[in-house]
């Protein structure tokens, strides 16, 4: 199996290139395609680096919505696997330019899936995210049985990527999937070598509050001051992006375990530490791996928050063998590494 | 407004065909397209006949994964509205092919919803369907507002449509959509000009039981005895076709009325007449409109099937001013002037 390919879409993306290493350093040969719309190919010098190659990794710049680039590259291949994770991912675009993601989430899914169809390439790992939940109120640790449903474009075009995947594999045998579904990824690599680069100003939490840290931006804005948990400010499940790419491998162990049998296969599992933490614990590590003060201020609640979202992690522990290693200081020290040793990310 | 168009996709298809001439009744210029997959434009000529016109129905076979295609209509005529009946439509066959499915329903509208946007055709009735609701165990009448969930590729690709729809919609004024869920249309035109022409096995009841009648199948499978019903066969909530039809006039109607409003508007309305029949009551119905005994057998129930899916109509009445004209005995007596006229369809 490790003769053939693993196929990383996205790959010089944050999720797609810790996978891509994590792969790369547990002995797979892997090709990686990204678009480029939201990354840079120096994230692949990085990985050649850190995993100590002395071949380049084998890359192109695809789009997925092009599916005769899709085709050659499964003319010229022979893959095992693909691990999904390209995808457009800001909530606030998403919700600006709905058919936009759509095509791009959905439709590039739907040419991914045939091309791997057409070529009896059929095991999937997929990056999917805890925006799938419907809202908890009640606070509690979701499981994956829990309700779904999604308030935003993005959240839906995850969401329906699962039934798709799900659709296809019930649709004939020999399909094995897992849909891994993250909390809040974040940290970086430790040698500061690699980490998140996000092109805009991010839209999520961490990335923001680091963002002030090195002076990018001026100051943390703390929405709802109100909330039902210990400071009154929301309260999320963070997870080392070592961890997570970490449990990329295990799912495609876990793949590995079931392509054999003759039905197919969908395994869903949270990706979280299942510990929360709130805002204002945020900003404190963050300050403190730093060193630095991160001026913040208080902002009324935004529309669809809720007070807590953490996951019950059990399950990919039970079933895939994962529990996460790193804790919030880690994630915030690796963060602060690669911020300070890269203000301007990978350019 | 009536100087513009209606665009009518799947305009030759058993829906779109019926709404085309309804809207050519009522004064509308009407340009059609549709790939050819499953219909005919033989229905062009009886709506040309049925309507009086003297000049041909502008009709171009585009299919919309074609975006280039669109692009050219679009800019070679000025659209007032789409109404967007194109879809592939069977619950089976989608489960066999679920890609083909979400490529052509979801990609497909994708397009269209692109190309509306860049021509600034804001104005949308769409083609949706009951089996977005989940299922109801309790038999009763659905409303709107009931919770929505599916069971296979097809309903998946209307509920999401619905969604993306709402979704353009929320992120830019100006749209007006209609989004209709119809029970389960039926009958044909009493002209037996004009009627369903499925180039498969129908997987609907009645086109099934009609083709019974007429000896182009030998006997009609009755799914389960045991239902909580009046006789124990699974009852449905049937509409007649001329009546659909005629909602979709009263769609465009009330687009007009709100789209001179700075704001977008989405309305989503159930469309049968809130009475039900059973399997049985179908083919005795049938059996009478045709003078023909109608054999059938009695099989074990279906898996997902439940017993009763009936409408409450109450809000189509009440924001469009519609209500069913049609009953059983019409849906069975025109479907059967067209099933005897037609045996072989438009062919």
């Amino acid at each position: 199996m490790k003769d053939s390919y693993v196929l990383v879409t996205g790959g010089t993306g944050f999720i797609g290139s810790f996978t891509a290493l994590e792969l790369l350093m547990n002995g797979y040969k892997v090709v990686v395609i990204d678009n480029l719309t939201n990354s840079s190919v120096e994230s692949l010098n990085r990985i050649k680096k850190l995993a100590n190659l002395k071949e380049d990794i084998p890359f192109f710049k695809v789009d997925f919505l092009d599916i005769d680039a899709l085709e050659n590259l499964f003319n010229s291949y022979k893959f095992y696997a693909v691990v999904h994770t390209a995808a457009l991912k800001s909530v606030g675009e998403s919700v600006q330019k709905p058919l936009l993601y759509y095509e791009n989430n959905l439709c590039g899914t739907i040419n991914l899936l045939k091309v791997m169809k057409t070529h009896n390439v059929k095991n999937i790992v997929f990056s999917s995210s805890a925006t799938v939940y419907k809202q908890n109120l009640e606070g509690n640790r979701l499981v994956e049985s829990d309700p779904l449903g999604c308030v935003n474009p993005y959240g839906r075009s995850k969401l329906f990527t699962e039934n798709m995947i799900t659709d296809v594999a019930d649709s004939e045998p020999g399909w094995a999937c897992v849909l891994l579904r993250y909390f809040n990824p974040t940290g970086a690599h430790p040698s500061g070598e690699m980490g998140e680069d996000p092109r805009k100003v991010p839209s999520n939490l961490v990335p923001y509050v680091s963002q002030v840290a090195v002076g990018k931006l001026e100051k943390v804005h703390v929405f709802g001051t109100d909330y039902n948990t210990t400071d009154g400010t929301g309260v999320r499940d963070y997870i080392h992006i070592l961890d997570l790419a970490k449990a990329h491998v295990l799912a495609l162990e876990k793949i590995l375990v079931v392509s054999s049998s003759n039905k197919s296969s969908v395994f869903t599992y949270n990706l979280g530490t299942g510990t929360g933490y709130s805002v204002l614990q945020i900003i404190n590590a963050m300050s403190e791996s730093s060193g630095r003060k991160i001026p913040h201020v208080f902002d009324p609640r935004r529309k669809g928050d809720v007070d807590t979202v953490i996951c019950n992690p059990s399950l990919a522990e039970k079933e895939l063998g994962f529990k996460a290693k790193y804790g919030l200081k880690e994630m915030c020290d690796d963060l602060w590494k690669w911020q300070s040793c890269n203000p301007n990310g990978y350019q």
